[in-house]
C-alpha cells in the first residue's frame, strides 16, 4: 500500500479509502488505479474482510468440473485466490441458465467477494453490475472483463502444424452446432488452409449424445483396409480429438504414421503426465491468474463500469503429443 | 419432521429441538436417531441456518481436483450437497499436511456446516471432535465416519476377468511403494491367481515425477518384435494403466488382441462418454451420496461420537472398454 501511495503520489491514507470502497476524489482516483496497475497490486483478502462487509468467498461457476479442462482451470483458480486469501466455491452449473442465476443471486444475497464464470448461457442480464465478475471464455455484457485464449491463432498453429509435418488431405472434425470460440478455431483452421492453397474438409457429427457413433460411421466411410481416407486430423476440442484417435487404434489405422490427429486444450487429465494427444495448449495457469488478477483489481469500486470492460487474449502454444509426427519419425 | 416423530414416537418439538443441536433425552434421542436412519431423513440446510449459528458451506478436501476421479466425485459432491441446499469450497490439499491443517482451522474459525475429506496426510491429532466429518478411502479416526469402495474385491474380479477372457500371463503394474488402498486392491489380485493356480509377476516403478519412464523401460525389456511377455495387465490404478496402454500402442503391440488391460476407478474423463480403458469402476456417485447423507445425519450433534464411528464400504463393478475382449473378439 506504501508503494501505490508513493507511485501515486498521494496520502498512504487516500489509498486504504479507496481500497476499501470509501468515497475518493476522481483525480485521486486514477492516479490511485494507474499506480495498482503498474505495480500489478493486489489488496490481502483478510485485511479487507475487516473492513468491508463482503466475505472472502469467490464463486467460480463453470459448466462442470468434471472434464481435464474445466478440472486442471479449476484447480489453478482455487491456488491462485488461495494466495490472496479468498476462497473457491465451486458450482457446476451443467450450462442451466437456471442454475446459473441462482449461484448469481447467491452472490449478492451472501455478500460474496465476487464471481468468475464460465457461463455459457445468457446471463447478461441477470447480473447486477455493482458486483465484481471476470468472465472466461465467453462475454457476460460490456460491464465486465473477460479473459480468453488466441482461439483464431490456435486453429491457424493446428493447420501449420500438420502441413509442416506432412500431412496433406486436412480434415476438420466436430461436432454441430459449430458456435463461439469453435467457430473462431476452425475459421483460423480454414484461414490458414486458404492462404497456403490447402484442401480440407469438415466433418461435424449431430449433436446428440451419443456423437461418438457418427464419427465412427464417418471413418468406416472414409476408410479402405487399413487406410483412411485423411492425413491430418484437427478438431476444436481434446475430447472429439481423442475419440477420433480411439477409433481409428480400434480399426488398425496407424496413428501418427498414417493419419496425425491434432486437438485442442492440451488440458491435462493427470497432473503428473502430459496428455498423449498432440494439441494446442490453453495457457490454463495464465488464465487462472489473469482472472484472478481482473477480479480482485475490481474489488474497491466494483460497481465502477470504467475499470471492468477489458478483453485479455492469451496467447496458445502448440504441444507436441504421440499423434502427431517428430524428427524421430 | 413428522414422518420422523410418527416413527420415533414422540413429539415433533422433540424432534426438532434433536435437529437443532439441542439437549434431547438420551432414550428420546436413541428413537429419534433411530428413525432418522430408518427413513434415511436429512435437514434442510436453510432451515437449520435459521436455528443454528454454522453456515451452510462444506468444506471437501482432496489433493487434487485435476485427475478424472477427484474432479467426477467432486462434481457428485457438490450437485449432492446443493440438493441439501449446501454449498461445497474446493480445496486442493497437494496432500500437504499443513495445506489440510489450514482447510480445518478454517473450517472451526468460520462455522462451516462441515468437512468431507480425502485427506492423505494424517491429520487425525489436528482434527477437533467437535465437527461433522466424513472421510472417503482413508480414515482420519475412530471418532469419524469413512466412505470406501470395496478394493480387495475390486483387486480379485480384475484378475477374475484377465482370467475368464484366456489371459495366462499376468501382470500386476503400479508405482513404490504400494500401500494403503493399493495394497489393498494388490492382495485381492493376488488371492485370486493363488486360489486358481495363476502366476503372475509384478512390476513396481521408482517413486518418480517420470515414472514412466520405468514402465517403458519394463516394456522394453519384456518384448521382442510385436510381442510382450505379458498378456493381461493389471494396474491399481487408471492412470497408470493409461500409460502401461499408451506405451504399448507405441511399440505397436496390440492390446487387447495380444495384452488386455485392466485400470482401477474407470472415473469418466468426460461426462459425455465412457472410458476406453477397461477398468474396476468405483461407484463414485454412491461414494458421494453415502458422504453427504453421513455428513448430514452428524450435523445435530457434531460432538458425538456414537453416531460417527462407522465404515461403509460400496460395491465395485467392472466397465468394459477397449483394452480388455469380448464376445466380439
Amino acid at each position: 500500500m506504501n508503494d501505490v501511495a508513493r507511485i501515486a503520489g498521494v496520502s498512504r491514507g487516500s489509498v486504504s479509502n479507496y481500497i476499501n470502497g470509501q468515497k475518493t476524489r476522481p483525480d485521486t482516483q486514477i492516479k490511485i488505479e494507474k499506480a495498482i496497475k503498474a505495480l500489478n497490486y493486489v489488496p490481502n483478502a483478510t485485511a479487507r474482510a475487516l473492513k468491508t462487509s463482503r466475505s472472502n468467498y469467490v464463486i467460480f461457476i463453470i459448466p462442470t468440473v468434471n472434464t481435464p479442462f474445466f478440472s486442471e482451470l479449476s484447480y489453478h483458480v482455487q491456488l491462485e485466490l488461495k494466495k490472496f486469501g479468498y476462497k473457491m466455491i465451486l458450482c457446476n452449473s451443467n450450462s442451466e441458465p437456471t442454475e446459473e442465476l441462482e449461484y448469481i443471486q447467491m452472490a449478492n444475497t451472501q455478500k460474496v467477494a465476487g464471481i468468475i464464470t464460465m457461463s455459457y448461457a445468457d446471463v447478461a442480464d441477470l447480473v447486477s453490475p455493482n458486483i465484481a465478475l471476470v468472465s472466461i471464455e465467453k462475454k457476460v455484457s460490456d460491464n465486465f472483463p473477460m479473459v480468453i485464449s488466441d482461439n483464431y491463432q490456435g486453429g491457424k498453429l493446428a493447420a501449420q502444424k500438420l502441413h509442416d509435418s506432412g500431412a496433406k488431405h486436412l480434415l476438420f472434425a466436430s461436432k454441430s452446432p459449430i458456435k463461439d470460440i469453435s467457430s473462431v478455431r476452425q475459421q483460423g483452421f480454414v484461414d490458414y488452409c486458404t492462404e497456403n492453397n490447402l484442401t480440407y474438409d469438415t466433418f461435424l457429427s449431430r449433436d446428440i449424445p451419443n456423437f461418438i457413433d457418427d464419427f465412427r460411421d464417418f471413418i468406416l466411410e472414409n476408410k479402405s483396409d487399413h487406410a483412411f481416407k485423411y492425413d491430418g486430423v484437427f478438431s476444436d476440442s481434446d475430447e472429439y480429438a481423442n475419440a477420433f484417435w480411439h477409433i481409428l487404434l480400434q480399426y488398425d489405422i496407424n496413428v501418427p504414421a498414417d493419419v496425425q490427429i491434432i486437438g485442442f486444450d492440451a488440458a491435462r487429465t493427470y497432473q503428473r503426465q502430459p496428455t498423449f494427444l498432440s494439441a494446442i495448449r490453453q495457457p490454463i495457469e495464465k488464465i487462472a491468474s489473469e482472472a484472478v488478477t481482473r477480479l480482485l483489481l475490481q474489488l474497491p469500486h466494483p460497481e465502477q463500469h470504467s475499470q471492468k470492460n477489458s478483453v485479455t487474449v492469451l496467447p496458445v502454444t502448440f504441444q507436441q503429443g504421440v499423434t502427431t509426427k517428430t524428427d524421430r519419425h
